[in-house]
């Protein structure tokens, strides 16, 4: 392994690539209660985990995003949407990825998720919501 | 199994028996992203496991509310609070399923399975939020 | 409330109806670990929550099985199949339950479920296991 | 045991130490649903499990806020981070926490878990979020 | 979508290329119990959602392995490795995912999913474990 | 942070003292799939997280242990009570933790975890199992 500063640093690139501004706001968010919250996920998981090359970053992207969606952690989900489609996923491959996670987690799960995905694609300029649609 | 059109006709006609309007807003906002979603949610789910004749509707909506609560889904949990009480359950029963889900699924998945059902049983007009109590 | 020594009695007695033979050999496992945590379980869940009027007991069966599934916890899937049967349900509505679980918690989650669902059967001389199928 | 009104009693101040204010709204708001809710979780858990003297409150409390981080239920993270400050615990305690639920259940649970700890430390005046930061 | 007959077919023929003979003794154990519960399996799962041209058959035996080790799903765990071995993913890909586990849903879910590949490598020949190793 | 070496070096040390033998049985297993596995386990969860000063090394078992049997890790549940047990922790220490999951994670996932409790403590020479009792 490279050494801290190393993976501190291409990790943050790393993950700015993927989550873009709305990840820096959640950083200033944490940093304010401790440094080190995100200093281990930039480190370990953005500069180490996420860098070996044995799967490309749209791979790597999908695999967070499934993860989140089956443990139903909203906010990664919507995070990690943005990341998919930064890494060359598309919104046709989230839909998909949708269905699948029906058939696997079952259908309240992935209703869930998707409530998460169209709150990505609406900030993305990639959704609109119809007037007197369900607002959640 | 009845042909795909038929699925659809007939699970969409269960659903809206068990969801009603609220039921129909979700579906016009999912419909935007993919039709895909509520069409197999529509013509698997509703359609064609709920049809079966092994149990009755009341106990479906059962197993699902339970499903729903276990994993923590709040969106499921309140949509299919309503179901339930569509479907001919009753206030008390529902407050009989949380304790037990106490016991089973622990007390802090109850409590936030108690959030989701206060939700959908204001909105029936079937219960009188207490000023300054919590709002959530 | 009735009064803890009341209230463990009628769980016992509530337990032995539900699980049997294999419930008190269990019993008799935990309590050489400490009496405490079957003393909780009689006289929390089997002897108080379980014996409210609200549901009926195969109806509260089929939300512990229910609960059971979701969560994966295949030990209690199997003794409440049992439960479930001894409290007048049929392997026929275990299997509706399995179908609805595919459909809600999904098909990993029915499948580990059905696993746990055939030890019980087959305990129970309700199952015949082809030669040659997996044997789990 | 004690017998259930005792019980209650000493469950209600067990509760009312480590949840405070926020506590007795939330019970108004479970009372009115019914009466019986918190009361098995008084009786039960505040009045019985907790008070058992194998381990002390502080440590309790790390567990019950370990086992709400883990399973994602954030109303309960938010209340039992509260409970842990109020039985002895310090912020800088539940950083450590979150930073092992990461290693141990994932950084996505992490994440919602501190999104939760922020709140209840906001609310007791000792977080202050920075302007412009993600608001959750 | 095709009709039942036509997806139970192609269904069928891509659960065999995914999970291979051992995939059919798990089937005809669960035929034993009841043909509803694989058929729905077979055509809603593998002859339909699956089938759908969005997403590579390799990268949906991904998501759906990642699924299965995220809620811990053991058996689905070792079939679903086999299956995407059978559909073009390799052993080293299988650890860049258990590495993301371990990053995303958490070092012990990780760990036991490192338990079920091994099983399912060792069954094709593809690990051989160390005398004197832990058995499991 | 230290440099890497370091902090295998010395995660490895934490671990040997918790896990014992067992765990070096495990670490022959996995690193016959790849060394990278247990690489990372040591470095950054045993080498680094858990050596940050702020909890002792008996509570941050604790929290592993709690984390594991909130989730149904079976195996890390029984790998984490040895490692309670060998950071100072004691067996009646380890049934108020049961308890206190049974009241916050349902009581399927206490007798889970009870099971791999007994599994552990038997490895240990510290429970007899009753002749004729449930083997699990």
């Amino acid at each position: 392994m490279a050494d801290s500063d190393d993976k501190f640093k291409r990790g943050a690139e790393l993950r700015y690539s993927a989550l873009g501004d709305p990840g820096e706001r959640r950083k200033e968010l944490l940093d304010a209660l401790s440094p080190d919250i995100m200093r281990y996920a930039i480190t370990f998981v953005w500069g180490d985990v996420l860098q070996r090359p044995g799967l490309d970053q749209k791979t790597r992207e999908l695999v967070t995003l499934t993860v989140a969606m089956a443990l139903g952690r909203g906010r990664e989900v919507k995070n990690h949407t943005r990341g998919f489609l930064n890494h060359g996923g598309t919104k046709e491959e989230v839909i998909e990825l949708l269905l699948q996670i029906a058939a696997y987690a079952g259908f309240p799960t992935m209703i869930e998720s998707t409530y998460s995905v169209i709150d990505a694609l609406e900030e993305l300029g990639l959704f609109d919501r119809p007037a007197g649609a369900d607002a959640g």
